[in-house]
């Protein structure tokens, strides 16, 4: 079960170049995404209505697009504009087109409901297009529900033992309880590890504090379209950044991590991690990258082999719920609020 | 669901040889072909009667064939001609044995009712043996259902866009009506492209003709078996080839393809693709068998992605017909009037 | 189906070794096998109780389990004995652990009810560490049903074909018919082959004997646990091997066999290959052991094509039983009666 009036991250702007045809899946949906000469991107259902052929094999051809199996030639709103053969092609042979929209170095797809997709629900992710922050956008394949990836977001006590080397370093994060908000469709945690002796082992060899810090992960995951925002960082201990003062000395980062189902049991991760000082040293801004790329390679490994072990659990086998559980249980329940809203149709707004 | 009550092409005669042993599945029937001493091809199930061993991983002993996993020995009937540790085997271990019909340098199988297997219903492929002719034996495989790959055939115009650079190399291709006629089983469709300034991609430094030309493609698609014999060409333009004359200068081809059902989304795939003119330039042979195939290659990709979005389309989800579709249209209710007959048992003739 | 009520054996005590962990499925479950700080072997179920992450991925920590998703930690009798964030961990967070005993240089687990795990019931196989024998233990992985190996090694009728030249090498062995009988829940079978005029292929260059021979497999099936240990061997002919007078010149070997199911579809199998002579000569050991690898591998590709077989034929496809599947039918039956006890609690004792 997925959402579908909400906007997906499809792919990262600079994976649909020129004349280039994207295929990627959504919610169990094969689509096709490509450019016009003008540079817009258009989404198009992969499936040509006439016998099925991928459209991704197909050829951009102006602003339209060309199956290559027989010849038909579709437009960015999925009308047939061309039947060889015929002058002038069958008004049924039109396919489905999905609303779209480029911000933050994304493009966004609506899977829904087309009346429905304003672009000002995009979540904001602003931060990757800043000049103040600097970043690489990333993507990693993933083998598994995407709940099984919002569940590890949600709960960082994880960090101490799946990044205990990486991202984590500490029993604090484990042991720590966040503070967890709920506004309207978002959660919110707020965690705080104060006067702890080091930084993250990430960060070694990357940035430097002397001596104990306080460090925070405050971030917002929005239900919709599964965007993670997150504000980190670590100050030198005692000055003030719990209280909302950050020094010059602090080390802050801007996360963002964003899941798309590709179906029920494989999932697209998009992910940037900035850094909003140094912003000329581009070996920094790739160190980092790839320090975090080594902490999110751990998570897959873990939630891959924990998709496997579900899949072959017994029916009556049930999950245990422990304390640390309340972001994730959160997170859970306001997806199925959701989803069932959804279904009922109360997300359609009464003038629709 | 797939015709029984044909010779379908099981093998090239040169992939059973000696005393080798060929595994390959027939309308999801495992089958194992061999040759006795003689040299007679024999076509048994590939299974043995005791504990469901592959025969194809036993071992041919004078005209018959001994599984080796407990030494059961089969003769090219089925019957069981040997149990170890017995001194006559029991009646009841006899095995399920096909009519075989070798010709035309292919062996053939009969699936269906063997009282039914007349050899004079093996298509005509004689341009495979004929000394007129010089062609190459071929084979491909395909991960996709039979009718796919009918389908193809039955409508040309996918050549000026999947084979534009190779068999194609013209749009007249697509936008000329071909006549279709039906005879019995047999679909015939006739194509001619008169006046064209070019040969086509794939004889560009195989043959010459200066000047415009006249091509066609005529075929005829044999249901019982899915046998497709083509005459095609090129003739220097005027020169009389659309009334019937054919000038020396003429390049002319005979292409046979067949596709036998492995199982529902497999496909043998056996072609050869004569020519009558240069017969002993074997270089020539060569070149066009691999022009050939390139293209075939082609219909591969675009088909077995085609099988894939198949597989993965709604249940609801149908295919549109358009205007070039009367070939496909017509085989595919041959096909399933040739099916219903045979399931109500029309095509057994009342005597039997 | 399997029999839960008997020991498997898990793994050969040198898979698990230090602070490693190992993951092996069982009858269809998924363990993960440890040992505590003192060596003592522990097997939990290799899921963790809150979010069903491999425990396989977690990391021993004294003599405890530490699941390195979220960081609980499981005692060798599955209780959870830390939670982290909480001071005392839920009682009912914790998990299933199996009865385990490790004897002759294997990890045994008992799948069914506690209360019945009687080491007593771990099926002999001393010869594996009894210095009067020598011997490699080894594993093979199969794509096959446990039943399917078991009938191979019923029937030896087979080595006359699969093992034409390795372990067979005589026709004798398919045409001699075996003494069988059933002890309680064992199959005892013997086969004599008198004045064979050669050693079994797969002794040639590792042993010797002049002229004429017997040979003998004399070997029994016990069905709880899948265990097979058989006496094997060559005498010089007529020197009263059949008799039981057994020369200083006789080859005498001891084999233990063993057949784990994974599932349905896959089994483990361990087995070792001793001999009683040269005891010091390592080189002889290996060369024994990698011949008889060599036979085994056979039996392998030969199971393993008949269970593609068995799972592509259709239901109303029936095996055929022949004269010499005697041993293999007692064994089928013997299995059949026992899983039928065990459904209907009849292999529990009354006191339970």
């Amino acid at each position: 079960m997925f959402l579908k009036n909400c906007w997906y991250a499809l792919a990262w702007s600079h994976e649909v170049q020129g004349a280039g045809l994207l295929a990627r899946k959504v919610i169990g949906q094969p689509l096709v995404a490509y450019r016009t000469e003008g540079g817009e991107a258009a989404v198009l259902i992969d499936r040509c209505s006439h016998r099925f052929a991928p459209l991704s094999l197909g050829r951009r051809e102006g602003d339209t697009l060309r199956c290559m199996y027989h010849g038909l030639v579709f437009d960015t709103q999925g009308a047939c504009v061309l039947e060889p053969g015929r002058k002038r092609p069958s008004p049924n042979m039109a396919i489905r087109s999905y609303p779209v929209v480029e911000r933050y170095k994304l493009i966004w797809v609506w899977m829904g409901e087309p009346s429905l997709a304003d672009p000002d629900l995009v979540p904001d992710c602003h931060w990757q297009d800043d000049p103040a922050w600097r970043s690489i956008p990333a993507y990693i394949h993933y083998k598994a529900d995407y709940r099984l990836i919002m569940d590890n977001l949600l709960d960082f006590s994880h960090l101490s033992f799946v990044h205990e080397n990486t991202l984590g370093g500490s029993l604090a994060i484990a042991e720590t309880a966040p503070l967890i908000e709920q506004i309207d469709k978002t959660v919110r945690i707020t965690r705080w590890y104060r006067n702890e002796p080091d930084l993250a082992p990430y960060l070694k060899g990357v940035a430097e504090i002397q001596g104990p810090i306080d460090r925070w992960n405050i971030y917002e995951w929005h239900m919709p379209g599964n965007v993670l925002n997150m504000d980190s960082g670590s100050a030198p201990a005692g000055t003030g950044a719990p209280e909302g003062h950050r020094v010059p000395e602090a080390l802050q980062f801007h996360a963002t991590q964003i899941v798309t189902p590709e179906d029920g049991k494989n999932s697209h991760f998009f992910w940037s991690y900035g850094h909003n000082f140094n912003l000329d040293d581009a070996v920094l801004t790739d160190r980092l990258a790839g320090r975090i790329l080594e902490g999110f390679e751990e998570d897959k490994v873990m939630i891959e082999a924990q998709q496997l072990v579900i899949d072959q659990a017994p029916d009556d086998a049930r999950m245990g719920y422990i304390l640390v559980d309340a972001g994730l249980a959160r997170g859970r329940r306001l997806l199925e609020r959701l989803l069932a809203e959804e279904q009922q149709g109360l997300a359609v707004p009464a003038e629709h």
